[in-house]
């Protein structure tokens, strides 16, 4: 970036700025059509998996698939060559992401079923997130992400907890429902404490006698109950994080580099030189 | 409004305060009355909808429709006429609605099924909060428009995150589980995935392989614990305009500089000095 | 209360002692005993609406009901007895109640059905939060009180939207599914409208057609992130007040009387008194 | 602990340490290997329960079964013989859940059916988070727990307002739906209630009039506000508890007076005093 202001950068500069980059206005247009045809990509997919349609969409989607696959083979290719280190580049998370949204097409010339792989597309629109550089989305973006990084232990503690309740009260209602209410199983019984404890509830299966009943009724108020414990969680977490800015205030102290200080205070609290 | 205290007004002034103002004894009668015949209106419409009712009632609903409409025009032929700049209302959000919860009915003359149109008047309601001038009604509206405002980039990131996964486990639940089981497309299987997620769970698809009774279990824990993102977020921007409300104003001391006081402090909390 | 230590007070003293206060022993006994007797008498009710049991149960059922009504006729008499102002007891929300909780019988020798009115008993047992007279319990009572207090006009104009989003959303499924999926009505449509909004999900009704199902998920993704509203106001509210108790010291000015300090406070912020 | 380090401990302080303890490399892997037993067992136990698979499987599962068992006899020996008041263990908590996790199949021997109590096993999960020794697993743990416990009266409150609810409701919908539609008698309604207040809606059992269905929408709407409460609770107890974490300590400044400061504060922030 910097040196192609000084000097005349070459063709090679020039295209990585453009692929790898949105600062610049080819950069914006070239991650705007590639969103673009990520989602016609996606939206084909999804198309293509509908049974009873004319001969002829199936045709047209299955050009347009080729040709979606042999664009982003050459973005793949590109790619490839304008970065000075590959490796570092196939080996990413969205360098392996690319490889796996081109060669489903050409899997699928011998094997079947390959067609999955195609939603693996999906993914790639998290890339997009690249053309949202103003300041405010990526700052959100992290601090969403802090918010979940700081509860993350606390949420494990609680679908722990979830999932050890579901086993318990999945294999009672086993036991008291048995197979003639759907209950067939212990693992479909917990799949149900599941759907229930999460305020889902399919219906596909439920309990049929009074005790069933009311032990579901049971489950029923303490996924009311416990659903409150992960929101309070993030929302305190998050709200913290939102209290920490307001105490960080920009000036830091000349002596000691402390950052953190209250707006009103005049004196760094760790060494005492004045602010 | 000022100017009508000091000279008399002449009838326009006057009308204009009526129909666009609640101020006035005579303009509140006017929303009130208002507010009735719309909300009569739309249960006119509801009823019409019912299927296997007598005969009369659908005639009665029908001259009802008509004297409805009939005052809805006038009012919206009332409010151009007494309007300085007519066309600032026309082309107005209310302006729109207004023209477009008269004409379903004169067009439904000659096209049928525009009775759809009708319940564009519900959003005619939205004009009662005009009534709603307490303050704090206001305060609080504006204060949600607020939270929900700062919260628009951090929901779009979440709802984004929503969409992508349900795009991938919907195409992994209908690799999984096939048409066999409701799931006939990945569009459906997206559908289905939607539903579990927001933890609404109608029952009309589900899984029946163990496999994806399974899958369908994490997405439900997930869901259950994405849930808990919108809220914290909310809860913790809307929390902090209300921090913000209760102790930022911008006083502060001359004598010791302390700078935290409630609104209403008249002196300062830490050393006596007059603010 | 008081003057009772100081001198012998009378037998209708004593007595509205024991009904009216859980302070003594007996006034606390008389409580427990009347929520045995509530919990019971409802538990019969519902057991008595339960089908196909032997008759003796239903037998045993009429005479335990006859017990409890003559119990709780007792009870309404004594009230009315010992307090000085009988009307003022009359005429209270529990004064009513207590009626209700006894006559019921008495009708349904006339009149059949009026076993409905049963369990409005159910709202005696908020009579027992008397017991709870531990302070917590009251002040947890009373804060969540203030809290719903205070977020009511937010409450109100969050469950308008809800309305006003199932009229529309209601309405467009009504024209897009049509009659054959189950929408057959336009209130009909905005009951499933809601049921989707609320992320109940019964299955009952569902929509069929691709363009009613995208719809669907819209609702279904708006009503997951709708929900985060009143859970924000809430737990903000909430939390202004703990907020607020955190401020609150209990020194107050002897100059003003003002009461609300900074706990680091000095001075009084009002008049600049020294505290 | 700490004398093992000082002098060469017997055998029996040295299992000690492996059996209650995860600070040593020996103690961490035979809490592993119990975690891993464990899990294992509890598939077994899911496994056994569904029908229809080969025979080898559930001989197989037969004799795994018994290898657990044995291995849990063994544990459960060693930590008695090795603990110096074996009854403190014996009684406690775990004691009792380490015995009903080996009696099952030996009682199985003799009775059938006895393979619910297995799942008592996933208790035993609980003891792993000796292993999560990490400071802050554990204390988002405890500060978990403290938001519960400090939430509790509240909660209990909010539980109560939700079954008298359910009562009342559940009630006027048996009156209303009456029979034919599911509603058979006041328990099946009050359970349909808490169904459909908690957002769970299975669906089994859905109103069919009108009214009934107008009622359902207002339980619905009602249950949709109420989840706000207890999540509201929640996170204003947490973030209380956090806010507490972040600034309250108990210094102050003996040169202004200034008491709040940042835990790691070492001067006044105000007027630079030494604290």
């Amino acid at each position: 970036m910097k040196q192609s202001q000084t000097k005349e950068p070459n063709w090679r500069e020039k295209l990585h700025e453009i692929i790898y980059e949105a600062d610049t206005p080819a950069g914006k247009a070239f991650d705007i059509v590639l969103l673009i045809v990520i989602v016609l990509s996606i939206i084909f997919v999804m198309i293509e998996s509908i049974k009873g349609l004319d001969q002829w969409i199936y045709d047209l989607l299955f050009y347009a698939e080729w040709v979606v696959t042999i664009l982003f083979t050459l973005e793949y290719v590109a790619r490839i060559v304008v970065i000075r280190k590959p490796t570092r580049y196939i080996f990413s998370f969205y360098g392996i992401i690319d490889l796996l949204s081109t060669i489903p097409l050409y899997l699928s010339m011998f094997i079947t079923g390959g067609a999955a792989l195609f939603t693996i597309r999906a993914l790639r629109l998290l890339r997009i997130f690249r053309i949202l550089k103003i300041n405010r989305y990526i700052g959100e973006g992290n601090k969403l992400m802090v918010a979940l990084r700081d509860s993350r232990a606390k949420i494990l503690v609680f679908l722990f907890a979830v999932v050890v309740l579901s086993l318990i009260f999945g294999t009672v209602m086993y036991i008291v429902e048995g197979a003639e209410s759907g209950f067939t199983s212990i693992p479909i019984s917990v799949y149900w404490c599941i759907v229930t404890l999460t305020t889902v509830g399919f219906g596909d299966i439920h309990p049929v006698t009074p005790l069933g009943q009311f032990i579901a009724a049971v489950i029923m108020i303490m996924g009311y109950g416990i659903i409150a414990v992960p929101t309070g969680i993030v929302s305190a977490e998050y709200s913290k994080i939102s209290r920490k800015e307001i105490l960080n205030n920009t000036q830091s102290c000349y002596n000691c580099n402390e950052k953190q200080h209250f707006n009103k205070a005049n004196f760094c609290h760790k060494c005492g030189y004045k602010l």
